[in-house]
């Protein structure tokens, strides 16, 4: 990622902003909470800007053992333009000029050089401010400083919330953001995003919270003969070793980014070579003691063997499964694993009552998105319409 | 957080363990993938078994300058007992008993006082090895040296998936984790927890992912002159200021660990005042935009007027909204915002159908969790019974 212009990368960020209705609180960053910042955008904008001289390259610091060479060599140098650290009025301004990217320039204006400049940012919607992760000065002592003047002008100038990404390649720039009081609030492989509250208590925190859900499913897939189509674990909780002729549903996560009918169709077919079209959704579950204390949603999906065929040979996925088969659908409805009145059995039974034909559960229907916004969506519900 | 035992801490990591049925996938920590590990767990536990010493209480390293000093002076000590740092066999094995605490030692086993120690840690159910985040050492060289030599004696164990969480105390540890090849993996506010898996390309990586999704939910309420609860916002891209006339039903968020007919309830009563009850799910729409790059799935709910009132007063929020009225359902359905034919058309055919007595939507249904564990889970449907 290389250091790009404050509006780009402002852009970047905040095209993630979620559909604009029925979901205000997720907007992306903050969500609302107080009159006192309304239309303060263009404010912070305008006094906050900074110098582009704070995309400093500087070699990692010398190292003084063997653990610290490994952390400096694997540390890569800082993505932005190599600019000179301009920490005194030394540096003539016309070479400072100089060294000037097109990019880096347009959003800024050069601040006093004897103090430690501000962290390059962009104002975001809610009166916050999202500091550019391409331009992290990699120095810890550069970065410390600039991030303690910038949250002292911030707050000067009413600043709410404060969005700190940092990539895993300036992860050594983590432990200086701790210290200046920046709490982590969400991770992917390649960043960790840090945030501070400015107003501290003066204000509740409003900032949206980091994802809540890991979202689930569970395929019932019955062939002509009436068989269901059950897998055994290999291992974990639910493996058979564990829990004696324990067969199940198969089951698996909806990956970031997909739907539920796909999911549920790849995972039958990874699990078992069965190849099968999304029916309907039967009923969802939702649970709150999730891998990592987060939460669960639990699509129980039917689903019919592919082009109306009557059965599909199975090919068990022998990584994960014990065995998968078409058997009798009391082998899991009537299991001992399951109780009588459980939320399991309640499932089972909306599967018995699908399998009968008494219920069809919820369709799904893929609809533009609207609100400006291309593609489409997917909306569940049991309207006959 | 005390330095517990590794069996206690491996329990209180765990305990947070996915039902074992129908989420295989999610199962925690691991995702099992090969025949490679089954029954490695008590291999792991006997041969990687560590000292006690390891929990090292040192003093941060020497500040050497003002930022680095802002840095050290934030930097708690280490939790663990301080247990002297024995890298030679100076101290004797007698003195070194005597530092251990009963509750350290019941796991451990002393190494060569030569090499670096082994980070304290517990196996997992799949191979893998939770490290255990009370008992980081607090220094830089050290930990990375630790860190290190775990990863080539973990290797050489066959060893997995390994779990590092890294208190946002002790946060300027994470640079030589990444620096140790350690991705982030998720992040909450007090920590953030780095993985790396071992087999590297010799096998999928199999760890489970972090959330994917927020939950949110909106609120259809209608009173009893036909009238139905809507809101302005006063900021955000929903902002009545550029929608003009852009009326919408009451959202929010669901808080990690709510239902949510409590979350729609609460909602509705914090922007509005309006005490209600929890009727049905009319539908739920599945996105992929979500703030941060998540995917959300949104709850369209209908609720009634608590107590079987027929109207209520409305008390607006003013921090977030810019108004809340009783208004004609045409000012949402039929609003220029809406376009014909989008999911939001649809999802207001739903609401329009509901309060005409033609559609129920889902129902709910609090049963017991099973599988021997305590407490109910909601499962939402439309079956009949």
């Amino acid at each position: 990622m290389a250091c790009a212009t404050t509006a780009a990368f402002a852009s970047r960020i905040l095209s993630r902003a979620h559909p604009p209705v029925l979901r205000r609180s997720a907007a992306f960053p903050f969500r609302p909470s107080s009159a006192s910042s309304i239309g303060y955008r263009s404010d912070v904008s305008a006094r906050s800007a900074v110098s582009p001289r704070l995309a400093t390259a500087r070699g990692p610091t010398v190292a003084t053992s063997g653990a610290r060479a490994r952390v400096a060599a694997a540390r890569p140098a800082c993505p932005c333009p190599p600019l000179p650290r301009a920490r005194s009025s030394l540096i003539p301004h016309a070479a400072q000029d100089a060294t000037k990217t097109k990019g880096s320039v347009e959003t800024h204006t050069d601040m006093s050089d004897d103090a430690p400049k501000t962290l390059k940012h962009a104002a975001d919607r809610y009166g916050g401010v999202i500091v550019d992760p391409a331009c992290l000065p990699d120095d810890i002592e550069i970065f410390a400083d600039s991030l303690h003047a910038s949250v002292v002008a911030w707050k000067e100038q009413g600043v709410r919330g404060v969005w700190l990404q940092i990539p895993i390649t300036q992860a050594h720039l983590v432990g200086a953001a701790a210290s200046a009081e920046f709490e982590f609030h969400h991770a992917e492989k390649t960043h960790v995003m840090m945030t501070r509250w400015l107003p501290g208590a003066l204000e509740e925190n409003h900032l949206p919270p980091n994802a809540s859900h890991q979202v689930g499913i569970g395929a019932f897939v019955v062939n002509g003969e009436g068989k269901i189509l059950l897998v055994q674990e290999k291992r974990g909780p639910a493996a058979a070793s564990s829990r004696p002729n324990f067969w199940k549903l198969p089951t698996g996560l909806v990956e970031q980014g997909e739907d539920v009918p796909d999911a549920a169709t790849r995972e039958v077919f990874e699990e078992t070579g069965v190849n099968t079209e999304f029916v309907s959704v039967l009923g969802i579950r939702h649970g709150h003691n999730a891998p990592f204390g987060k939460s669960d949603l639990f699509f129980l999906c039917a689903l019919k063997i592919k082009d109306g065929q009557t059965t599909h040979p199975i090919s068990v996925q022998e990584a994960e499964l014990a065995a998968a088969e078409w058997r009798d659908a009391k082998d899991a409805f009537e299991s001992e694993h399951i109780e009588k009145g459980s939320h399991m059995d309640h499932m089972y039974a909306l599967c018995a009552a699908h399998a009968k034909g008494e219920y069809d559960g919820m369709g799904f229907q893929a609809l533009p998105a609207g609100f400006g916004r291309e593609g489409t969506v997917v909306t569940y519900s049991n309207a006959k319409s």
